[in-house]
C-alpha cells in the first residue's frame, strides 16, 4: 500500500517553517462541550449520588436503582481475575512487579530531610503522600489494562491510602483484564462510573463515591474538560495530547523493525504522531519500504495510514548533532535513540518524557513493562513536565524550628525587609523574638 | 478598639459545619475579566511587541514607543540597588543567601539516578533544569521584593540558565528594593510590563521578550487568569488564593506574641485568614485583649480589622489531639505550632504548606529570611501540593536502555498484553525483539 507521508530536510531554506507546521496542536475547546461538562458537574455537586445515577443510566445505557449497584467488591474483580487467559494474567503479573519495582527505586530521592545550624534551628521538609486519590480508567473501546497499572502502582508505592477507579461499562460490559489489573494493583474500591459525572464524583464526593485528594488518568474530551474545571478543588495530573514517538535512527537498526515501532505510535489513533529523523537518506527510503509492505498485514491499517499521513514525517539530517537538536526542539513524548551508543548522546538530550536507547529497546516495551511509567508529557510539554511518577502522589511542607538564638538573628534580617514592605506587624512579630 | 471575631468550640453540635462555613472559599471566576484577558493575550500573541507596547502604555499610563525602551540592563539594577537604604540592602543579602542555601539542600534528592538489572537492561531517569522561566512580579502597591528572592532563587539554584522577570511600572516608577532584590538574585534580564499582556507575552514570545517554558509569581486577578489561559503552551505554578495562617497554642506563649504572629497575616488583605486553636479558653480570651490592645497602633488597623472579623477565628478544643486532627482538616498554608515540644506532633501533621515549630518561630520569619520558600499552597491545596521549589524548575525524562537479553524477556511480557489490548503493531515491534 502506497503511503503519502511528508518528507523533509534540514537543508530546505524552510525547514524550521515546516517543523513549525508539523508540531503545531492546539487542543480544541468546544464550547459545546465545555457547557454540558458544566451542567454535569454542578449537578453532581449539588444532588450527588442522584445525579451521578442519572448521567450513568442515560449516559453508559443502564438501569442503576440503588447507587450500591454502581462499586465493584473485591470479590468481582478476583471473578474477573479468573475470567483471565491464564498468559495474559501472568503478563500482567511481571509487568505490575517491574513497574512496582522501578517506582520504588524513585522513592529513595522522595524522602522528608532536615538539618540543624550552628545556632540550633532547624530546617527541612516533611514528604508524605496524599490521603486518598481516584484514578480515571476509560472504558469501551480504549480499556487499556495496563493504563490501570501505571496509574495506581506509583500512588500505592508512594503511600497513598485510599485508591478509588472509577470506570465506565456501558452497557454494563465489564473488561475483565481490566478488573483483573486492577486486583493486581490493589486498588481500594471500583465504582462503574465515567464521563465528566464521575470526575465530578471524585472531585466533590457523593453520598457514595468519597472525595479525593487528586485524579489522574486518561479520558476523552468529557473527562479532560472536567479535569481542567475542578482543579483547585483536587489536584489533577497532566491533560494528556495525541501521542507521539521520535525515532532518531544512524541507518543501522533494521529498516522492519524502525517501521513497526513506528506503526506502534501510529495504531494509537489518527492524531498520533510518528516521525523518523536519520543522516542516512537510502536507510529512510527503506523504511519507507518496509512500511508499505508491512501495513498490508496490520489490524489497525486504515488507522495507521491515516496517522501516518496525517501527521507522521520522515526529517533528513546531516548528522547527529543535527538530529539531537532537533529532538530537542521536539520535546518528544517517547524518543527513541536506535543508534549503537545511545548512551553519547544522552548528556546532550534536553527534553523528553521518556527515552528509548538502542536498536533493543523499542517504546512498546516501556508502554508495558520496562517499569518507567507510560504516563509521559506530549505535545513538547516535556519541555517543562515530567512522567507521572511517585512524586504526583506526594506532597511537601517545609520545617521551621527556630532556637530562641536563631530567632533573635533572624529576626534582625526580617525587620527591615518587612518595613521595606510596609507590614508593620510581619515586623513587630520579628521583632518580638529579638533578644533584649 | 473592639473587635468581632467568630468564636466557637469542638463541643457543639454544628462544630463541622461551621468548621467548613469558615474555610469556604470559591475563587471568582468573572466572564468580563476572562474576556478582556482573552483579547489581550490573542492581541500580544498575533501582534507581539506592537500589541505588547499598546496595552503598557494603555494600562500603566506609560510612553514607551520602541521595544528597547521596555528592558532594565544590569547597570539599571545595579543603580537601583545604590538607592536602596544600607540596612535593607544588607538584610536582602543575608535573606538570599538563607534561601539559597535551604534550596541547594533541597536539590540533594533531585539528582538523575540508574541502575542495571542482572541482564545487562539499565532503567534510570534523567533530571535536568528548565531551559528558560519567566517569573511575575508585581507592581505598584503589592510590590514584594522578597517575593522576588523566592522565586528566582529556586530557579537559580536548580540550574535554569535564562530566568526573565517581568514587572509593571504604573506611570513609569520603578521599585527600588524590588531591582535590588532582582540584582543580588541574579535574573537574566528584566522588562517593565506586567498584566495579561505580560503573561502573553512570556508564553508566546515577542520580537522582543523570549518566549519561556514556565511562568511562575504571583499577580492579580488578570494575571491568573492569563496564566490559567496559557497553561499547557507553557507551565505554570500553583494559582493561589489569599493568604492563611492557622496558630496552634497551648496557652503558654506570650499572648502578645499570637496577637501580632495573627495580625502578621490579616494585615496583608481583607481575605486573609488568621485561625487561633487552643485547649486553653482563658489564653484564646488573652490573646483577644490583646488584640484588642495592640490594634491601635497598626498602620495597617482597617485591613486586619476586616480581616479579622470576615474570615478569623478562635476554635477551643478539648486537647492537643483535636487540634491537630483539625490542622489536617484545615491543612492551612502556614502552620504555627506555637508549643512546648512540637517535634512530638509533627509526625501526626499530614497536611499544611509550612509548618512553624515552636514559640520562637513566628511565619513571619519564614516570609523573608528563615530559608524555606514562602510561596505555598493556599485554600486547602497543601492536601495535594507543595512549597515552590527546585522541583518545579525541573523535569525528569525516564531512560530505559534493553540489552538483547532483557528485550527479549519483556518481549514476551509485552506481547500478550498489547495483544489483550488489541494493539498489534504494539506486540509484533516487541515481538522483534524476541530472540528466536
Amino acid at each position: 500500500m502506497k503511503l503519502d507521508i511528508r518528507s523533509f530536510s534540514t537543508t530546505q531554506d524552510d525547514f524550521r517553517k515546516e517543523l513549525d507546521a508539523l508540531l503545531a496542536w492546539d487542543s480544541v475547546s468546544d464550547a459545546g462541550v465545555q457547557s454540558s461538562v458544566e451542567n454535569i458537574v454542578n449537578a453532581v455537586r449539588s444532588r450527588g449520588d442522584e445525579a451521578l445515577i442519572e448521567f450513568t443510566n442515560k449516559f453508559d445505557r443502564r438501569t442503576v436503582s440503588v447507587s450500591s449497584e454502581l462499586e465493584l467488591s473485591r470479590d468481582d474483580l478476583e471473578a474477573a481475575s479468573g475470567r483471565v487467559p491464564a498468559d495474559v494474567l501472568e503478563a500482567l503479573e511481571k509487568a505490575a512487579e517491574r513497574v512496582r519495582s522501578y517506582h520504588e527505586k524513585q522513592m529513595e530521592g522522595q524522602r522528608s530531610w532536615q538539618y540543624t545550624e550552628a545556632d540550633g534551628t532547624m530546617l527541612g521538609q516533611q514528604v508524605s503522600p496524599l490521603d486518598r486519590v481516584g484514578v480515571y480508567v476509560p472504558g469501551g473501546k480504549a480499556a487499556y489494562p495496563s493504563s490501570v497499572l501505571m496509574n495506581v502502582l506509583p500512588a500505592h508505592v508512594s503511600g497513598v491510602k485510599e485508591i478509588i477507579m472509577v470506570v465506565p461499562t456501558p452497557d454494563g460490559e465489564v473488561n475483565d483484564i481490566v478488573m483483573a489489573a486492577a486486583y493486581i494493583a490493589g486498588v481500594s474500591r471500583v465504582f462503574t462510573v465515567g464521563g465528566a459525572q464521575a470526575v465530578a464524583a471524585l472531585a466533590y464526593g457523593t453520598e457514595t463515591v468519597p472525595k479525593v485528594d487528586k485524579i489522574v488518568g486518561p479520558g476523552n474530551i468529557y473527562v479532560a474538560t472536567a479535569k481542567r474545571m475542578v482543579f483547585g478543588a483536587v489536584g489533577i495530573d497532566m491533560i494528556a495530547g495525541p501521542s507521539e514517538i521520535l525515532v532518531v535512527c544512524d541507518g543501522k537498526t533494521d529498516p522492519d523493525w524502525i517501521a513497526m515501532d513506528l506503526f506502534s505510535q501510529a495504531e494509537h489513533d489518527e492524531d498520533a504522531q510518528s516521525i523518523l529523523i536519520s543522516p542516512d537518506a537510502d536507510f529512510i527510503g527503506a523504511v519507507k519500504a518496509s512500511m508499505e509492505l508491512l501495513i498490508e498485514d496490520q489490524s489497525r491499517k486504515d488507522i495507521i495510514k491515516a496517522s501516518l499521513e496525517g501527521r507522521g514525517a520522515f526529517i533528513h539530517v546531516s548528522d547527529m548533532n543535527e538530529a539531537i537538536e532537533i529532538a530537542n526542539i521536539v520535546a518528544a513524548e517517547h524518543l527513541e535513540l536506535s543508534v549503537e551508543s545511545p548512551e553519547e548522546w544522552l548528556p546532550k538530550i534536553r527534553h523528553a518524557g521518556a527515552i528509548f536507547m538502542g536498536r533493543h529497546t523499542p517504546e512498546a516495551l516501556g508502554d508495558y513493562c520496562a517499569g518507567p511509567n507510560h504516563v509521559l508529557p506530549t505535545s513538547g510539554t516535556a519541555r517543562f513536565s515530567s512522567p507521572l511518577g511517585v512524586y504526583d502522589f506526594q506532597k511537601r511542607s517545609s520545617l521551621i524550628y527556630c532556637s530562641p538564638e536563631g530567632a533573635s538573628e533572624l529576626g534582625k534580617i526580617a525587620s527591615p525587609l518587612a518595613r521595606g514592605e510596609s507590614l508593620e506587624a510581619h515586623a513587630m512579630s520579628a521583632e518580638y523574638r529579638i533578644k533584649g
